[in-house]
């Protein structure tokens, strides 16, 4: 008998066929004798419905403070409708079950409703609950502040959900069912040959989830990885027989060693801003760094690039697509207290990267790269790497031709 | 200043532009100076649309025990949406607001899931909240059992919520607001002379409620009536600066008595059964009794009649006509231990009342009720009758013209 978290998101559950079908996939490992919790997420639609109502009573008027807490109060109700119409369908397969809520659970989290950080998991009456035969279902991406109030964890939270409760739980796995059957070497429906890895490590995927590889949320990969849990991405779509082996996403071994690259990622949700005749002092790129911080804005990749005939420096950075009117409006006020002379933005710009742990051992992995791109006349604007990853900016319309250019590069359909 | 508790049922909530207009009724009162508690009932649909999914899992069998647990922790999604979003646009608006969820009063019930009844209000957080300026957006409907569920109060349970609440926090008075404009002496629908009344009793109430007049759920009259709570019933369409005077239920006062009848109700409701050759023997009638008690079904109107020729007596009583098949089946299988020879049953009847507080004191109701009713042709099956109502069953095809009959007779267009 093992202990295993299933979760399942909203494609999964997208309707009571696929609730059914979810129950089936739970009812089997209930059959194999597993004590099972099941982590799920609202109805595919349900959560974007709720948005769009608070979102347009939201937009009457600028005053009235914030509305983060009722909005969490508002679409948490779509996990807590799948998780009841789950334990129903399970109680009729015959399968005893109820459903949890984050505050029943309790889940306790920080005040940052809309975004709110895991505190601590309390898993006793959850816990007395599974052993005695009920298989739990749990309403994801909610918990309960520390004021008594329903609180969500941000876009993707169930995944963080479900691996701080197999945590909790001491489960000896955790299964994301998703709509794709594991994790690949890069976007398939971009290059064909892209292929399923059988295995990949926490850092990478921890790469790959930052970088654009939606399929896992970071802070659920790096739960998993403080924890040393497994988690195993498959999907919920299989039949019944069919052989569903998913990605085991755990600590890297020899055979993940071997691999140079491991996947090749994209993002398009990146804006390039460049501050043009900064002032040549010490303390300037902190000062940006300041004014970026006080508006809430992350600052992803930094450049800083000298124009030898004026003396003067140019500063080029990334910020989230969906920032860049506030952090255009934030340094432009700035404009005076920080000393640049202008402001160029593009929002046209994708972030390719390629990540593995095998490049702390490898040499040569960069040129490979900039040969490949350079092959097909893809200028790099901006460059930045971690331990085990080499991030470029690029002009979005050669997406698809860079992220196939270092598929083939790499030889990954080889994977 | 006052406290007052105003309630919204689904159709004055039932999409976000007349969740405004209800914002807008609130924000009147708070300018006033009035605390105010408002309990909402989910949009108009929502609760549907939540039970049919409900349902059509739950007939995918017949085993695996009872799931109204998880019946409660789905529907009172519609009512937490609700309440989030009123505090949303209250907010909008200038005001300070935040929902309160049945959990998190807490509004404490017992564990009858679905048709729960209130045992415990604690009402001190959100005392402290309203006395500190924020108007309090309670989700109607809902509670916490004593295992920590949330349970549901059956249909039209938002009513009783705001009822229990005003008892609660001592409010002023309970502001019921519907779709229609006060309490009627019948149904404007079928007799277009129906007039609303200023005043009602709460005895008065209460009949017309457990007869068919839909406007007020019985159980919340009750609770305002053993606590001496006004109701008002208005509706909340009224634009600004419309008269709105609504109808208040309250304790009989001298001109209530003047009045001999203040309604006629109806319902369509009813099933009528009739037990043949019945064995002439003491205590078969509490038989009969306790066959529908076990079978959870409420008898309404019996008559007892007898066939000289044959001497033996048949029995005619009504039930719900949902019940109808489960309390034939219940009579057909004890038959034999019951004695009797035969069952007829017919679910195209209706239940016509006439109620008036001023019955007490005034002498020929019956007469001119039957009267009425034989110039119109219209055969009576069996006559049940309290202090102040009297209750007619009879073919439904006559439904409207006996109503109408009443109402001329009563006179009510004058009341």
């Amino acid at each position: 008998m093992a202990r295993i978290v299933m979760k399942f998101g909203g494609t999964s559950v997208a309707n009571l066929e696929r609730i059914r079908h979810v129950a089936g996939l739970v009812a089997a490992e209930v059959a194999d004798g597993h004590q099972v919790a099941v982590v799920v997420s609202a109805m595919s639609g349900e959560t974007n419905k709720l948005v769009g109502f608070v979102d347009e009573l939201d937009a009457d008027s600028a005053n009235g403070g914030a509305i983060e807490d009722e909005y969490d109060a508002i679409v948490a109700t779509g996990e807590q409708v799948t998780s009841g119409l789950l334990a129903i369908a399970l109680r009729r397969r015959g399968v005893k079950a109820r459903s949890w809520l984050g505050w029943q659970i309790p889940l306790k989290t920080d005040m940052a409703h809309s975004v709110a950080r895991i505190e601590d998991i309390t898993p006793d009456n959850l816990d007395a609950s599974m052993t005695d035969g009920n298989v739990a279902v749990v309403a994801g991406f909610q918990g309960i502040s520390e004021d008594g109030r329903i609180s969500t964890l941000g876009r993707g939270g169930s995944d963080t959900s479900a691996v701080a409760l197999a945590v909790a739980l001491s489960a000896d796995r955790c299964d994301i069912y998703t709509d794709v059957d594991g994790i690949y070497t890069t976007d398939p429906r971009i290059a064909e040959q892209a292929k399923r890895l059988d295995r990949i490590s926490f850092e990478e995927m921890l790469e790959l989830a930052s970088l654009g590889a939606k399929v896992l949320q970071t802070r659920s990969v790096e739960l998993a990885m403080n924890n040393n849990l497994p988690i195993r991405v498959l999907t919920s779509m299989a039949e019944d027989g069919v052989a569903n082996p998913g990605t085991l996403v755990c600590h890297e071994d020899d055979t993940m060693d071997e691999r140079v690259v491991s996947g090749v990622a994209y993002s398009r949700d990146e804006a390039q801003i460049t501050l043009l005749r900064l002032a040549d002092k010490p303390g300037t790129v902190a000062k940006i760094c300041g004014v970026m911080s006080d508006a809430n804005i992350i600052v992803d990749m930094i450049v800083q690039g000298r124009s030898r005939a004026e003396n003067a420096a140019n500063l080029t950075f990334t910020v989230g697509k969906r920032d860049l009117p506030k952090a255009l409006e934030a340094l432009e006020s700035a404009k005076g207290k920080v000393g640049f002379e202008g402001i160029k933005s593009d929002s046209n710009v994708t972030k390719v990267s390629i990540v593995g742990i095998g490049m702390r051992s490898h040499t040569g992995v960069a040129q490979t790269m900039f040969e490949a791109l350079a092959e097909r006349n893809i200028n790099v604007e901006v460059i930045a790497t971690s331990e085990i990853k080499i991030s470029v900016l690029i002009d979005s319309e050669y997406t698809e031709l860079a992220v196939r250019a270092l598929h083939n590069a790499f030889e990954l359909q080889n994977a």
